[in-house]
């Protein structure tokens, strides 16, 4: 189980690809950005992106899916406080597949709880011809292994 | 139709409220967080939030889903660059009811698109406490109503 020392700097993680298919794009949209881009491949619409393509938010939450599968479900994960940033990069087409690749880029103790840290990392999904398609950075919290860095009572002999 | 003339620097929107079952919280979990502080009340677990509560994405989705319902579906929304931050600031809990408040904090019109313009928004869900549970600044793109602020050739007589 992955704690928060197992992050190390500069480290880079790949999981997945997961397949988007047109009824994926179509049914997280009707539940959460219905719009026609997300809905219909023959919407009139003024976009600069001809055709279907997937809502933003639905490359956020397949990127969040592969990451708890590969890092989160089996780790000392005790949830976010926040998202830095996020940019969508490129379109998402019915068709693709998308790889997730995850960057550690800082890991620190919590200063006001000793027995977290926080880990920083920037994730970006990229498609099957190698392009980013979304790029996100984001903070999570990690439970510390007992005692590791921590201040200790050591018995005196 | 809003288009991109109609956002007002200043202006407060208000939608919802939405409600948020227990059934909810783990239907988007087993979907794309599953982590078992959105899958089970009675999971064994360190997080500083004791008991079931929703993904930090849900709320973002839920979010999304009343601004597209209260603006984008009758907009000349054109889709978005990204998101500037995100904070998750409370838990969501089963039984919660969520208003979302939208803030326009910048308009402006796209240099290299004239055709279009950019507005940034500052969102907040908010619970029946009147406690903001999610922040979040993102900028939308949306189409200008033609002529509007464009150079237009004028007839000579």
């Amino acid at each position: 189980m992955r704690a928060f020392e197992d992050f190390k700097v500069g480290e880079i993680m790949e999981f997945g690809p997961v397949a988007v298919t047109a009824a994926d794009i179509k049914s997280f949209a009707t539940r959460f950005d219905p719009q026609p881009m997300h809905l219909d491949e023959a919407a009139q619409q003024n976009t600069i992106l001809r055709g279907l393509f997937a809502s933003g938010l639905h490359i956020v939450c397949m990127h969040m899916r592969l990451f708890a599968d590969g890092v989160l479900r089996d780790s000392t994960s005790m949830g976010s406080p926040g998202v830095e940033e996020i940019r969508y990069l490129a379109p998402v087409r019915p068709g693709d597949t998308l790889t997730l690749r995850v960057e550690v880029l800082a890991a620190r103790p919590s200063k006001s709880r000793p027995e977290m840290g926080l880990v920083n990392f920037r994730s970006h999904m990229v498609n099957a011809d190698s392009k980013r398609v979304m790029e996100m950075t984001a903070t999570l919290m990690f439970g510390r292994r007992p005692g590791d860095g921590r201040r200790e009572v050591v018995p005196s002999s």
